[in-house]
């Protein structure tokens, strides 16, 4: 059964070279191991010059091509995720748009009508991931991509190649199931009964927010869905300054308007103050406004800060608001997939009975999450041993990073305020155009430009933390 | 360089068998090929039975494992690929939700707080594709996947290993340049001059339809955004009877209502009746309402009706209405991402600036359509030797099979309309059950339960087709 003849060779060399040959556009990058040497595969090399997309698959005796090409395919994207993770690679070779388009080193992103065979295929690929970002990388500190993980990667692999649709039982009875079981788990985990909880996954969490304005809408004046805001008394809804900008956005799009959504203000710290709340609420009603909603947030987008969700609850409560909790779990956010919160006293989701989601065909996102919350665990104490990896371990993993962050900034001295906030923004250019870190960087009110380090790279050691300071302060000394 | 005691082995083995052992969960199907007999994959075996996901990069010493683990999901979806393209496999292998809840030989869906080796991780994948549908199979012709593309498959697996997001230029570089490049190509396509067009890949139909008529309305009323619906007149939108329910879904969400979706009747063939769109708007215009967007649809859902779209136009330009056109795009379909279309008159597309998208992240979705169109070729006539495979080939064999169909079906005496509708789903139920075809129906107007083949799948032969109609005769003989 196993012809080692038919091989197409090392699989489990995951240098950049591999048995490419050099291509039309190639100037002699691809095809060479890092340091230049060239060699073929192991055994017998496959030509992939005349080979074309209509040999492969479901053409009649396509399934050699097929695995061949699916393989070196492989070897490419093996080479890719070994490299990311090393700190000796860059996290970027960074190219100006004009630069990429001009087709830098024969990477030619414009679409002719002749058909490119495999080769150059497989060199486009490559040459894809070479000119992108190393998201996985350890000194990846900007928003959003968390690591690369590689059960995730598995799931999505797979996901693929299942290649269907969330709608019906019918096309996804395993995936359709997978999610029910996941977001069951999750109710359990948050304190809500079985029967309280429903859900969907949807691509993102400016979806989430758009969706839990609209349920409240629908919830509170069901006559909206069929004769639309004109129905219906105009409403307000509430959240805080530094909450994410999904809300004003749902707000527009929903047709409620986003001068209706009312900014409340935060302590220094970034937090909702609840009587600033109860007062704006009490205004608005003045107003003639109908206050509806309240959005608290669980780690804003900037502080990552927690607002008094207790406060907000009683508050709400007192006034009758719906009250969405933006949680921004880590393992979800690290799906682009946000699970929707609601508050157990409003579980009765009725909105769209029989299609829950906005979209009709929804992309599988669950397998993912199903598959890594499998092969890690929750809490690192049902089993010593082998939880380092868990999810719980994960996210405390990070939150040491941040403290190591704040322990060694309180002891530096070659780290102050700037001021006019022109210092950040000279410092990451030079750092991109360097390539050995990633740090982002924005003004919130009256703070300046300041980096902001996210951590949630399982990757991301005290080393490179280190590295991140030292090399801020020696491209900051230069300017 | 090729170390072959490193090697797992058998990559090219696209059966179901492989070097897994047996897990605890496993009753006995896995790790045997389909003939039952047993091997390992051809060299030295890997033990996953002690590895876990900690185990894996980002780990220290994570590579080795990472590599084997990953190079044995890949022959799992190899071997999955290759078995989903034969006749001889089933479609699917049907069982009812509380079945598959049971924990189907031993396929367990629940998530315990115990994290499972990467040996029952590998198993996992194998069941959920095991008790998948096959969407690949030359005998699917259910809505809605349009057959496995092999190079689409590769962008898929090479996006989710980039793991990035199209939110900036700065973490997605190659990708947003991408998507400008493949828009611009469509548009010209489409007789657009370069910069009348502007747009973004959203996921899905719906999606896309949803924006098209916010787009209308911030086009007309830009007070909209800011201060919502009450700031502007009542709207009425129009679309055929026979059009997707998402424009009637998208009036809802946006606060419009779906009560003001006024559906225009069709002719016998499913075409929109223009002298009847005219009518309803003058209607709309007498009541109140303040029409401003028609949706011409170009293939409708069930017939695949084509809206005369000139007549529509004019009527729009009359009225000066927004005119949108679903267009059903095969290869945009077939990726779940479909172009927002806009007439050119309305090309200034200003709304939200600086962030063209509902969400704020959003999935990279560009990257698979961008290596098919290289890997393809527009037209056969452009290179004929290599165009069997290109997108208007794949198109006409659909347009062929669906030919022979019709053929096919006015030349046999055992096929008629039937009555009361209920035959139809008996025998989709027999179907599903024996898992040898699958095949959609539904009913429309006065029409009773029809079936409704899809052709979109390149897998699919004439053969295929015969083997549906007899199978529906076998099945309904039976009842």
């Amino acid at each position: 059964m196993f012809d080692l003849e038919e091989s197409p060779g090392n699989i489990m060399d995951m240098t950049e070279g591999n048995s490419l040959h050099k291509s039309k556009h190639d100037t002699g990058s691809v095809g060479n191991t890092d340091d230049g040497q060239k060699y073929d595969s192991g055994g017998v090399s496959y030509d992939f010059s005349c080979i074309y997309s209509k040999d492969l698959l479901p053409a009649e005796d396509g399934e050699e091509a097929t695995k061949h090409f699916l393989q070196e395919l492989v070897n490419i994207l093996m080479a890719h995720v070994s490299k990311s993770i090393k700190r000796s690679s860059k996290v970027l070779d960074f190219h100006h748009p004009h630069q990429l388009k001009e087709g830098l080193e024969g990477f030619n992103l414009e679409l002719s009508d002749q058909p490119e065979n495999l080769e150059q295929i497989l060199v486009d690929c490559r040459d894809t991931l070479k000119y992108g970002v190393k998201t996985g990388h350890p000194r990846f500190f900007n928003q959003l991509s968390t690591g690369l993980d590689i059960i995730g990667l598995a799931g999505e692999w797979l996901t693929s190649t299942a290649n269907t649709n969330m709608f019906t039982y019918e096309i996804s009875p395993v995936f359709v199931l997978m999610e029910e079981v996941v977001l069951r788990k999750m109710h359990t985990i948050i304190g809500w009964k079985e029967e309280d909880g429903d859900g969907i996954f949807c691509p993102g969490g400016s979806m989430s927010n758009l969706y839990s304005v609209l349920l409240a809408r629908f919830h509170l004046f069901p006559a909206v869905k069929t004769h639309g805001m004109s129905a219906i008394p105009h409403l307000a809804l509430f959240t805080s300054a530094h909450s994410h900008y999904s809300i004003k956005k749902a707000a527009a799009v929903l047709g409620i308007g986003s001068e209706n959504v009312v900014l409340i203000r935060c302590d220094e710290r970034g937090k909702m103050l609840p009587s600033e709340l109860n007062a704006r609420i009490n205004e608005a009603k003045i107003k003639g406004l109908v206050p509806f909603y309240v959005n608290a947030t669980a780690g804003t987008t900037v502080y990552g800060a927690f607002d008094p969700l207790n406060e907000i609850a009683d508050i709400s409560e007192h006034h009758g608001l719906w009250m969405h909790v933006d949680g921004l779990l880590q393992e979800c956010n690290q799906l682009c997939a946000e699970y929707l919160f609601q508050p157990d006293k409003h579980y009765d989701v009725s909105y769209d009975t029989g299609d829950k989601s906005i979209q009709c065909g929804r992309h599988v996102d669950i397998f993912k999450l199903w598959l890594m919350w499998k092969a890690k665990k929750k809490s690192q104490l049902a089993h010593p041993l082998q939880g380092s990896e868990g999810f719980e371990a994960q996210v405390n993993h990070c939150l040491e990073n941040s403290e190591y962050l704040y322990y060694k900034l309180k002891r530096r001295t070659d780290f102050q305020l700037v001021f006019k906030g022109k210092v950040a923004p000279k410092i990451k250019a030079k750092m991109m155009e360097e390539g050995f870190a990633m740090i982002s960087y924005q003004p919130l009110e009256d703070k300046v430009n300041f980096f902001r380090c996210v951590f949630s790279n399982p990757a991301t050691q005290r080393e490179d933390i280190d590295f991140l300071l030292d090399e801020i302060v020696r491209l900051g000394s230069e300017l």
